[in-house]
Parts: structure tokens; C-alpha cells; sequence
């Protein structure tokens, strides 16, 4: 069975990975490609690497009759999905890479975002699309909510911890390092090459990163109490790929040993043996996460660190991932593509 | 039907490449991988990369059972594959992506690699494995001699102008940006990061870059007289790809029309719009060659650039599409994989 | 003797590079600095590694007093220096690093720049401001051109070997790699880190570059006839640094003794023996120029490499060099900085 | 007055750093270069960014006549130092950029470096070389211990906390990113361009760096009681700069107000407004360090930021500042060149 597949906002770089994956993807087809400023172009000119591909020109979003769509993958600047999907027929399923729907808490939405919530009636039927924990609710669901890059990445590392109660819940500190095609492919100075090339640079240091709404709900949940951790990215001279680097307090072993049995049968997290740690090149490209665990000369302290894709594992390919989850495909479709290295 | 397959050499970056590449294809099983070096270790200490895969422990060659392969690759060291290939059982198809095999007059392998050819022999049956322009051969070969990569980049460019007669085969100049992994994995002070990484160097500059000998042959045998070009390639800060910029003495819309002509039927070999030019970043991580033409204020002056990925197209790329020919399986498949960008 | 000096156009990669050499130069002394659109900011907001200079803040051209200056260099983007310059006060020298006064004849200027130049008189007293060309001219000139980078590459490379009649003058063919910090600041989507940092890629390739002008004007001048060179730049992923290679028909152990000699004395080029070859790590940060020079297999083949930093001898370096000849410094004031590698 | 110098280890990168900054210091020349393995050739074809420069050939160390040197900088690999030293004529003075005499007890000496101290008594005489902690003994130093760059990029950051008690003692958490110029020029396969490019990881991990031993002896003789910092260093894609990101309990404000007291006065040392947080791009190349300080959404958390060029202030550039206070030069002497950018 081949579904039809929409993809609104096919001009950035989570929207050209969308297209990367689904073009060797047997249980998808891209049916329609929306890209406003970029409307009745070729997906060649925008993308010359997807040339090879027998692709849909780019249309605007009113141009795309969604009565012929199975799904929709919303890759939007934030704040533009929520009245968009609130709009969609109800036979659409919708899998949204922004950040739109990640957030439970209409308050919490306003405070991080800075605008009140449109469709709160709609968030309250979203499901938060970190697929290794969520993945029941997603299979039935009509809305998924991709998470923030940052926040797969951490929370990959940290929610079987918290959940075992194996760490100091007060002391959770994470230190990111980010490929820049996490700022996407709008104009901004500071991302130029040569601002970009030869720099390393913390960004919205001092707990002001909008990632933190998704970390303080998700583990403040899970804990059952409020988990305020502190969290900071750092742009790198590379252009996929994070790297988290958790500080924490608690038995290092332990926490191996948590991963490891949480990880076991899952096909995209790998958890390396203790002492090996992962780099952001071993998953460049891919779906997959890799987490290693080391302990330190001082009892009691620990490093776990967490990367992926942040185009892929990231944003793209978690989203195919879900998506292969509400259409009843098998999860792994379309993703298992090896990582590219060099 | 799956056939068993065995990687010699794989702990180079064309092994790696390889292993990638066959990791989703649905015809090829790795059955054996080599590294004399690293024997003993797993795929996964070698290239965390491609962790997530069940492949077999590194051997050395003599360990292997060629008895269960079908094919072997062999991403040796040049000079290594003339006698072991000679000493396989005849059952096993080779595809060498060295440069034993390229040279068809043994004075001419004696003169751009110094020492004589040891399998004088083998070599007479052994195909040149640019497969646009040997398929027929290529499909009925035990042994076919994988290309250079620069050679495969430029030779796309040339070929059907030398067959077309629409070049002056006096003033053929071709300047290549190569990326650095074309060097392999081995040690050089001068392929550390910190030397390429702010550096633009051309190499074995003047006349003596040893993919002179393949083109010499090819390009000699089609105008059926003498044809020399002026070739150098120089290492650019990038991992992967090369761009070939080839000055040419012609009508550069004759070109266009006789390129486009030639690769319209082919799978890989894109032909850009006439004045439209290519980059390495819209073929890398791909099977994909990208070719533009433009002319020039001065009439009577072309410019051709043709752009691969050395690692792919340019090496394991083209040696699984030669491996699919020689084992009747559809020359495309575990190829159409798209270039990653950004 | 210290002069006042302005720089108007601050903000620019240009204006930065300018205020870096001028910082331990100690015949000027850096008194006004503008920047249209960032007037009223310190330079230490703009450019963080000049935070320890105590610098003017930034300022409209309008608000400058120009009867304090000695001398003002203009890093402004191509067209705005011609209308400012003319009504600068006569006591101000100025060298202008943009294309404003490159090229003598107004029908070329607005063949390449595409509008009529607007002070035609006083483009009639600019020298070109190729140093080691035109050193005598510039030290009595109020007004020195700049030269495009490019432009500056390639001529240390051919105009001694015009001059001698060394070379085929129909034969010339230069092909560059270029830094990208050439494309300035300005904000341009394909000038994101992303876009270029695994890419090569060629522009205004077919003989459309506007350095095509001043090559047209100086080598035609030389020779006594019109000369007209194939050029073609590529962006390649580090940010300071030009390679020229120039593809020539001649002979080149003459061709190296003829450049050997002519730069002899030139404290800021520098000629390799025969058959070394430069790369642009050894020049960046710099205001030297290296070239090498080695023949081909073919007889009657020589390639010429020519190797500078871009925003350094290709224009602030060169400017500050012009400076101080037109304010009877000693050339090298403040020039001898080395390299920085890696 | 001008000092006659020796650089020992002069075809490392620090060795070339060194010539670098002293090329255009007044107060000093290069009387000798050694290196072992490369004795008898030019600097100009081991560096040819050095090729402008009058520099003596390249001896062995017994080869140089240490009568007529006044100062000798030691950039030998770690162990090698210590014999050297203690033979050398006490007539010269001693700036060792390498480990040997970092660390005052030789027990921890063995513990970080793995074999017994050869020179133990020379040991006592010698200066840590933190000039802006140590600078009236560095004054009267015949011998001075260059500190680890990253050891000095961390001590800038915490240094005046601990003395003013401002921050809790057992939460020191520092995460650095560090270009790869930091691992020298020594040949590893996984410091090839190639597994650096597009790679973030971590080494050193759980707390086995060896920087960690100066950590240790500067911070538990501060505090007056032990004190052990979490310490974990990252290989970013660049060549120059470290970037630490330290974690810390405190008052940001009066972090920020201490730090900002302490280096009101030094020329290097630049504390950026708070809430201003530095990047590497900003000191690249010079012997500048940049600090930011900000707070946490939650209260008694705080990041404090140090950043700066690994080859220069971190190692280079610390010792030329050095050698200028044991010679009674000026402290800033050939030290105030502008960081280069872009």
C-alpha cells in the first residue's frame, strides 16, 4: 500500500529531508509540495540535489486539493500551523515539525513562544511525537507534534534515568553542541559562512531556549515533581548534527545498565558499551541516536552523552517515523539508511 | 535472489562507502569483509557509523571462504589486487576499485605506477568499468577495473565531444577541486584537519598525476590518434566530491545539445539546462553525476563542469552498478539513494 | 609622523581587515569610522575581535569632519564611492577599495557595471592601484582604484609575462578558487554557512565576471592588442584566500625566470622555485602573494599558480600599501604581519 | 635591546606560532630553530607561510650554541623537557610550553604522566607560567612552566570565584570545545581532515585528562581544600580556539562583578557586559581571552563563558608574554596584533 503524502513548507531543510527519505521510502508518495514565496518553481531549482527525482511543483498551500492526501507533514516557521491544521479535513492525518503543538499547557505555549495558543481545542488531541516513548498514543493519533531537536536529544539521554529515579533531579546539567542547519535556511548575518566557519558560540544561554518548555513538561511529568534543567547549545562550524553532553549525579554504572535494558529492542537507539562515546559523524545523515555513558575520578558523577541528526533522528526522520506509525506501516520503513561518513 | 558478496580491504573509506551502499540494497549480502590490518575487529571499532549493522568480523584475505562468494570487491592499495585477484577461484567475480586492472598496455601501468605488472594475463580480460561506455562488456565480465575517480569526472565531460568531433583535441584543459577524502584513510601530515582545513592546494601539478594514463588510453582510443590533457586536480576543505572545470575549443551549444543527447536515457548522468552549472553539494552521499555547459564572450569557447562524489559514483557507487550488471540484477538498485544536503 | 585616517564603509569584511592592519601601524592613526546603517554603534558590537581597540564609534559619512582627515578609504559596496568622492574635500587622498574608478573608460564601466559612471572627471586623475605596477603614479595620486581581488591574483601571475611576450595571448586560461569572504556580508542565501560549507561551486562563469573589465584594460594595454583571458572563480568552503591557476602556452622555465626577476625585489611576492607550487594557507592574513610555476608532460605547456588572501593584498592590505606610498610612509608600514596557519 | 632567542620544537604548530608573533616583536630574534627529525631543512618548506622571513636553518638541539642565546622556548613534546633543561647553561633562560613542569609535586607529576620526574630540583625553581597570577615570579623566573591551554582557558574563568568564594566548590562543571590544532602535528588517523570535518567528540572523558592535574594544584591551593572539577573537552571542526563553558553555582551578578574587578587592569584579559557571551571567532589569533557572564532562569545558577586561540593565548602568546617579563621587556611587547576575522 502506497500512501499520498503532502509536505507544507518543502523549500527549507527539514522539508528537502523529507524528500531526501520519502524518495526511497516504498509505503510513501509525495503527492504535493507546498512552498509559499516559492510557489511555481521546481523543486530542482530550490534543491538542485532532488533533481533526479520526478517531483510535484511547488505550490502554494490554498492550491493543494488535500482530498487526495493521507497525511500532511507540516514544516512551518512556528506559529503557522496551528490555524492550518485547525483547517484541514479531518481525513488528513498531520505530523507537524514545528513547534506549534509540543507544548500541553496553553500557558506554557505563551510563555515560551510569546503569543497565545490558536487551536488550544486541537493541541488538547495532540500527541508529543517522541516515538520511543509515545509510540501507542501515536498510532492512533491524527495530530503528532515533532519535538525540538534539542529536546530528542536530551531526552533520549535522560528520561529512563529520571524515570528510575537513578539521578539528582536538582543538578541535571546539559551542554549542546549544534550543527548549524539547526537555524534553518532563512537569512540571518550571523549564519553566513564566514560568520559560521572558524566560530564557536553559545546561544540563548542564561535558561532562555524555548526547548526548555518541552524538557520542563516532559520531565517534571515523568518525575512527578517540578525538573528545571540547565541547558545551553553551542553553534559548531558543522552543518548536521548535535551533540548533548549530560552532567549529572548518580551511579554511572547504573545508568548504563538503565539504558542499555531501556534501549535494547529499539532499532534506531544505540547505547554504546560503557566508556565508549559517541560521535555526531557516526549518525550524520540517519535516523539513528547513540548514547554512551563514562563515570569520572569522583564517585557519584556521571556523563552521558546523546547525539543524532538534527535534520534526521532530529526533526525529518522522527517525523516518517510517526508517520509510518499512523498509516500502520512498519516503523523501520523508508529509514534505514546508514549514516554518511566522511 | 541475493548474492554473497565480499569486501576486501574494507576498513578504507571506499570499503566504508561500499558497505554503506549494500547496507540497503536488496540483492547483495556481505558475507566476508577483509582488513589485514584490523583483522580481528569489528565493523562497528572501525566505523561507529555503521554500528547498527550485523556484519561479519574483519579477516584477513587468507581467512576467507571464496568458495560462498558470488563477487569480491577489492578496495585495496594499488598494486596489491594484480595477484590476488589472479589467485581466486574463477567462480568469484571481481570488481576492482584499485588501479591494477585500468591500464590495458603493461608498459603504460609500468609507466605511471613504476613497477611491472604481475598478472600481464589477467589483465587482457579485465573491462574498464566506466559503465555508460562499457555496460555491454561490463555485463559478461568476470573482472572489471573500477575507474579513477577524477578519471570517471572528467571522462563524462569528454567523451561523447571527442566521439562527436566537437572539440579541438589540442586545448583540452581540465581543472579539478577535489575533496579530501579522495586521499584515503591513511597517514599523511598533510591530510591532517588542521592543514586542509584553510588551505587550497593543487597536486602532482605539471603533467604527472597518474589518472593521465587512463585518460591518454580512453580519449586516444576515441579520436583514434594521440590525445594528451592538461589535468590537475587540487584539494579543496571539503570531505567529498570533485568538480571538474573543462576549457574546451568549440560550440558550446553543440556541446550542451550532444551531451544532452547522449545522457538522456541514462539513469545517473544528469545534464543541466544549457547555462545552468552544477556543485558537489547537489551530488554527494549520491550515484549522481551532475554536468552543465555554458559558453563564453569569446565565440568558439566552451566551458564544461562535471561534478561527482569520488567516494560513490566515483569509486563504490559505480563499482555496486558494475556488480549489479555482472550479476544480472537491475543496474540501479541500491543506488537511487538521494545526495544528502545540506 | 602620524596621519588621520577614515574608513567609511566600517562594517564590511573589507572595513574590518582594515581596521585589523591599522591597529599596529604606526603611521595612522584610525579617526573616523562609518557605517550608514549601523551609525551610532561601537565597532566592539559589530565585530567583537576588535573589542580591545579603542575606536571611534561608528558614524554617518555625513556626521564625519573630513577637514581632520589626511586620508579616507572607501569600503563601500560598488557604485556609492564615485558621487562621495567627488565631494570630499580636495585636501582628503582617498583610496577607494570598491569598483567605482577600476576602469578608464566610461562605456566599459557601464558595459560591465551597468550604469553610466557619474564623475567622469575625476576618474580621469585615478590610478590603478596595482602597487607593484603603478607605485610611482600612486604616490603623487590623490585618488588610487583598488583592484578586484581577483583581478590582483591573476595579474602578479601574467602581466611580466605579457610584457616579455612569453605567452600565447589567445591561449590564456585562469581558474580560481576563491575564500568567501569575497561575497562580502550582505546577506545573500547562498552565501549561508550551510549552503557553502560542502559545496564547490563555480559563478558568473561563461565569461560574465565584472574583473573580466580590468583584466581587458590592463592586458590589452600591456600587449598593444586586444587580449581577452577565459576566467572563472569557484566558491570553495574556507573563508579567506584566492588560488589562481592560469593554464598558459609557453615555456615554463622561462616563464619562471621572467617572474623570478620581475618580483626580485618586491618585498610582498614571492616567486617559489621552479616546480614548487603555493596554496593559499601559506598567504591568509597576510599581504603576501606566492607563485609557482611548473610545465606539463606536453611541451610548450607551463601552469602558473597565483596565491593571495582576498580581503588582504587583494584589498585592505593593498590599499594600506597604497597609503603609504601616497602619504610618503615607508611601503611597508604595518604590512609585514605574517601569515596565520593553520 | 634586542634578546637573542631559540625555539626548541620549532616544527610544531606552537614552534610556528612562536615565529609567527616573534616576526614582527621588536625586542626579540631568532637565533636558532631546532627540530630533531627535520634538522638541515628550511623553515620555509616545513611552514611556508614562514618563507618571508630570515630564519636560521633548522639544527638539532646539540647543534646550537646556547652561549649567545638568552632565552630559550621549549615546544618539545611532553617528557623531553626536563633532561634538556637541567643541562642547559644557566645562563639562559627557560619558557617550556610542554607539560614537564607544570605540575610542583612529582608524585602527582608520575600520576598524570605515567613515568617518574627526572629533574625533580629544577622542578622547585619553576614557575607556573598564568601571567596574570603569577607575574612577580615570573619576573625573577630563570625558569617558567607554560600552562595547558586548556588549563589556562578554564583558570581565567574560575580563578577569582574561588579566591573571592563565590561559587560552590564540589559543582565546577567546565565543558570546552577545541579546535584541532590543539592535538599538533603529530600524525593520528583520527585527526585527519577527513574524521574531524563534519565530527563533534569528546575525549578525555571521565575525568582522565591530564589538565586536570593543574586544575587540581591551582584551585585546591586557592581554595585552601581539595577541590576537583568536572572537566570534559570536545573536538569541534575548526583549527584555533578553545571555548569553556563552565557551570557553576553562584550569584551570576557577582560573578560577573568579580570577574570584571579582577581584570579591570589587564591588557589580554577582556570581560564582556553581562549577558554578553563571547565565541572563539572573536580572539582567534591573538593573545586576547574573552569572558561572558549570565545568569539562570532558576536563581543561584550561573554560566560563565572564557574563551581564547589555543596556539596563541593558551600557549604561544602566554610565552612570548612571559619571556617578556623574566627580560624586563615590556609586558605587551609584539603581543597587541588584532585577532583575525573572518
Amino acid at each position: 500500500m502506497t500512501y499520498n503524502v503532502a509536505i507544507l513548507g518543502a523549500s527549507g531543510y527539514t522539508g528537502a529531508e523529507l524528500v531526501r527519505i520519502i524518495a526511497t521510502h516504498p509505503g510513501l508518495r509525495i503527492a504535493a509540495l507546498s512552498a509559499d514565496r516559492k510557489a511555481g518553481q521546481a523543486m530542482a531549482s530550490v534543491y538542485p540535489q532532488l533533481r533526479h527525482l520526478d517531483l510535484p511543483v511547488l505550490q502554494t498551500i490554498e492550491e493543494i486539493d488535500f482530498g487526495t492526501i493521507d497525511l500532511a507533514f507540516a514544516a512551518l516557521p512556528h506559529g503557522l500551523s496551528q490555524a492550518l491544521v485547525r483547517d484541514l479535513p479531518e481525513t488528513v492525518k498531520v505530523v507537524d515539525l514545528g513547534a506549534d503543538f509540543r507544548l500541553r499547557d496553553p500557558a506554557e505555549y505563551e510563555k515560551w513562544y510569546g503569543a497565545p495558543h490558536v487551536a488550544v481545542e486541537l493541541q488538547k488531541t495532540a500527541v508529543y511525537g517522541l516515538t520511543e516513548f509515545y509510540r501507542d498514543e501515536i498510532k492512533g493519533a491524527r495530530l503528532v507534534a515533532g519535538t525540538g531537536c534539542n529536546a530528542a536529544t536530551v531526552q533520549f539521554a535522560l528520561r529512563p534515568l529520571i524515570e528510575a529515579e537513578l539521578i539528582d533531579l536538582d543538578n541535571i546539567i546539559c551542554d549542546l553542541k549544534n550543527g548549524i542547519s539547526g537555524a534553518g535556511r532563512s537569512l540571518k548575518e550571523n549564519m553566513l559562512f564566514t560568520e559560521r566557519a572558524t566560530d564557536v558560540l553559545g546561544y540563548s544561554q542564561g535558561g532562555k531556549h524555548r526547548h526548555l518548555g518541552e524538557f520542563d513538561q516532559e520531565f517534571s511529568a515523568i518525575a512527578g515533581r517540578k525538573v528545571e534543567i540547565m541547558f545551553t547549545p553551542h553553534l559548531v562550524p558543522m552543518s548536521r548534527g548535535i551533540l548533548a553532553s549530560c552532567y549529572l549525579k548518580g551511579d554511572a554504572e547504573a545508568i548504563h545498565a538503565a539504558l542499555s535494558a531501556r534501549y535494547a529492542d529499539e532499532p534506531f537507539i544505540v547505547v554504546l558499551p560503557f566508556g565508549q562515546m559517541p560521535g555526531t559523524g557516526a549518525v550524520a545523515g540517519s535516523n539513528f541516536c547513540h548514547i554512551g555513558v563514562t563515570g569520572d575520578r569522583v564517585p557519584g558523577r556521571a556523563l552521558v552523552v546523546s547525539t543524532l541528526d538534527n535534520l534526521n533522528k532530529g526533526s525529518s526522520g522522527q517525523a516518517v517515523q510517526n508517520a509510518n506509525l499512523m498509516l500502520g506501516l512498519p516503523e523501520t520503513e523508508g529509514l534505514m539508511l546508514a549514516p554518511v561518513f566522511p
